[in-house]
């Protein structure tokens, strides 16, 4: 079977050749210590280390270790390559793989998995996109520019009859997509048996006075034996999507639903950050987005392109083409923007996108429009309109007032 | 309903107070924007700051921020309390909410969950383990010492037959526990319903011959639709345990496969350390350790005293004090040191422990004996004897010798 390669930033007090070598042995069949037999498995079942490259040295440790300290540490790009036969076409085994134990690793003082490339015969074994960036068009009837989504606001805290209230509004401005918040799921005073019935309604109502078709996406993470309920209910009540969190939910989880299901899955990525941020230990972004794609979301958080995540311009719009690039057999995913957007944001994430296939996501800038969710949904179709030199709309106008002088 | 408290060591270029309460707005009713009804929600369903205790400044940011440069850093622990109805007894759900998108705001330049006190009656709603100390004591037969256990090596590459081969010399020299390498599931050359019963004829045989009982836990992480079937074939094999990994398998997935299992269940921690090594991102290993616990682990990697791993012989302590430590209705948890682990290493363990309730799990240490795994664990075995005032023994000596002058 073929390889996968990963591509680590790594730093090591000891000598970054011989570290990356210990990485190789000790992700395939080997161990601290040399055992007997070894060698013979090494040709088909052992990690190869295929480059080291040296790209600077530091005095500190930028990781907490038990190895001797005060020695001059050596960064490096290493790219390891496994054989996927030692695992199989399995999300969690994969991380365990490529991104396991290798973080505890003594020897090194940063190790960070920045890239992956995977082969197309083990990649098109997980299910990928089913709807994707055209799916999700075509469901909403969205065609020729971003797709506009809401988040309900109040996060948590809102009986199902405020949330479907919440959402009527938004999808009678002409959403294209609505969500609860990423906190809210099956919770003891909302249940997802409810909501779903509820916002059902809802979006069917809509459709009706508008002919407009809005998904809502309803946040089924919990454990994994109610996913396929949970996904069968919402089905049934019409909202017409589902929402799924990445890495409290699960990779692997996110597979299974994702073979199964008859709606669009829109991911998002509380949790991922504690691994994703750090310069010196976890996973990039671009990784991520290519496992979440891989493991079947259609719609993908990237970040908010000036907004209050942590992530700089250029991060997010690597993790946004990550969304859409080549990978073997599978459909484009739908990059989001969202975390901190409103009206007054549109033109810019347009403009550094470069291009209309993204859905901006606004949850404050929407239900905290002065004049309501109708308000603030129109206010992004009028951002769009503004932005295709029409006049400024007064929701729009609304909305700069509000906005522009808060935070 | 009753309150979890979260502390948090934070560091912030913005007012550490400020930042503390919009971390409490931003993970219960709250959004960037103040919103109509918000306040009317607070009292029951807002997250609410405890404390702020401000424990120095810096000058540099710890993490990558898009938040303007160059300001002056204030650290600072903060304890904020979340009602748990938000939520449920969900693990996956707690974590979004305790440890989900704080982790990506702006205003932060350190974000660590350090640990977390919850309320008996929403501990008492999740499985935790079934069998912990007292139940691996009873399998194996195992009392007034430590648990001597073994992972098969080389980690990758062998057959089904080795495998079994390998687990029958360990346990042939009393082996209390034995287990798959975390590398190894259900891979398409060595499959689990191939090996669980390969190793349960192994386990049987060993059994008639000695009298003594030795757990083999087969590492069934996969997809979660997967982990009942694999359950239900490694029972009817006799192999006896489960291993589990957390992270890349999911907590989640921990909590169904704990409600059901007739099996213990041994959790490795591969890839959490990504969450957990950081100083300035993710949560605490003593954090990982109680969710661990309360999602059903009974035997719990706490890193190897002593060995390859990162972490220093008091953060190791910290986590095996949290495996056994009062937790509401939940039993103990037992503690396992592993990684680089041999049998010259058990006295410092025993000592700086403090006391037998742990497992002392040797990979290298004993399959990489030169007498082979039967004389590898022998030695074990031999360190207790020795560590009590008994002559050393042959296989003892045979292991100082090949590991002391090694690393």
């Amino acid at each position: 079977m073929s390889r996968i390669l990963a591509k680590y930033y790594i730093e090591t007090p000891d000598d970054a050749g011989k570290t990356a070598s210990l990485m190789a042995k000790m992700q395939s069949t080997g161990t601290w210590k040399d055992l007997d037999g070894e060698a013979a498995l090494a040709a088909r079942f052992g990690a190869k280390v295929e480059s080291v490259n040296i790209t600077g040295n530091k005095d500190s440790y930028s990781l907490p270790t038990r190895y001797p300290a005060g020695r001059k540490v050596t960064s490096a790009e290493v790219i390891i390559s496994y054989p996927w036969e030692n695992f199989g076409p399995k999300i969690s085994m994969l991380l365990t793989t490529v991104a396991g134990e290798i973080f505890d690793m003594y020897e090194l003082t940063a190790v960070k998995l920045i890239d992956i490339e995977m082969p197309d015969d083990f990649v098109n074994l997980f299910p990928g996109p089913q709807f994707g960036i055209e799916g999700s068009r075509k469901i909403s009837g969205a065609f020729g520019r971003p797709l506009f989504g809401a988040i309900t606001k109040p996060c948590v805290g809102l009986t199902t009859k405020q949330q479907a209230e919440l959402a009527y509004q938004a999808a009678s401005a002409g959403a294209d997509f609505i969500k609860d918040d990423e906190l809210l799921a099956d919770a003891p005073y909302n249940r997802i048996a409810d909501r779903a019935k509820a916002v059902g309604i809802a979006m069917k109502k809509s459709f009706r006075e508008t002919g407009k078709c809005t998904m809502y996406a309803v946040n089924i993470t919990d454990d994994p034996d109610k996913t396929m309920k949970f996904h069968d209910i919402v089905r049934k009540g019409g909202a017409g999507a589902l929402m799924f969190n990445s890495f409290t939910g699960g990779f692997n989880n996110l597979c299974v639903l994702a073979r199964h299901t008859k709606l669009p899955i829109h991911l998002h990525r509380d949790f991922a950050a504690a691994s994703l941020r750090s310069s010196y230990i976890g996973i990039s972004p671009v990784v991520y987005v290519k496992l979440a794609r891989m493991c079947g979301a259609d719609q993908i958080q990237c970040g908010g392109l000036g907004g209050y995540l942590y992530e700089s311009d250029e991060e997010m719009l690597q993790s946004m083409r990550a969304c859409t690039a080549p990978m073997a057999g599978l459909k484009p995913a739908l990059p989001v923007s969202s975390g901190g957007m409103w009206a007054g944001k549109l033109a810019d994430n347009l403009k550094k996108i470069g291009n209309n296939d993204f859905m901006f996501l606004c949850g404050g800038g929407v239900f905290g429009h002065p004049d309501g969710g109708y308000a603030g949904m129109r206010s992004l179709f009028e951002a769009w309109d503004e932005y295709n030199g029409r006049p400024e709309g007064n929701n729009l106008k609304a909305a700069k007032k509000a906005f522009e002088t808060g935070k």
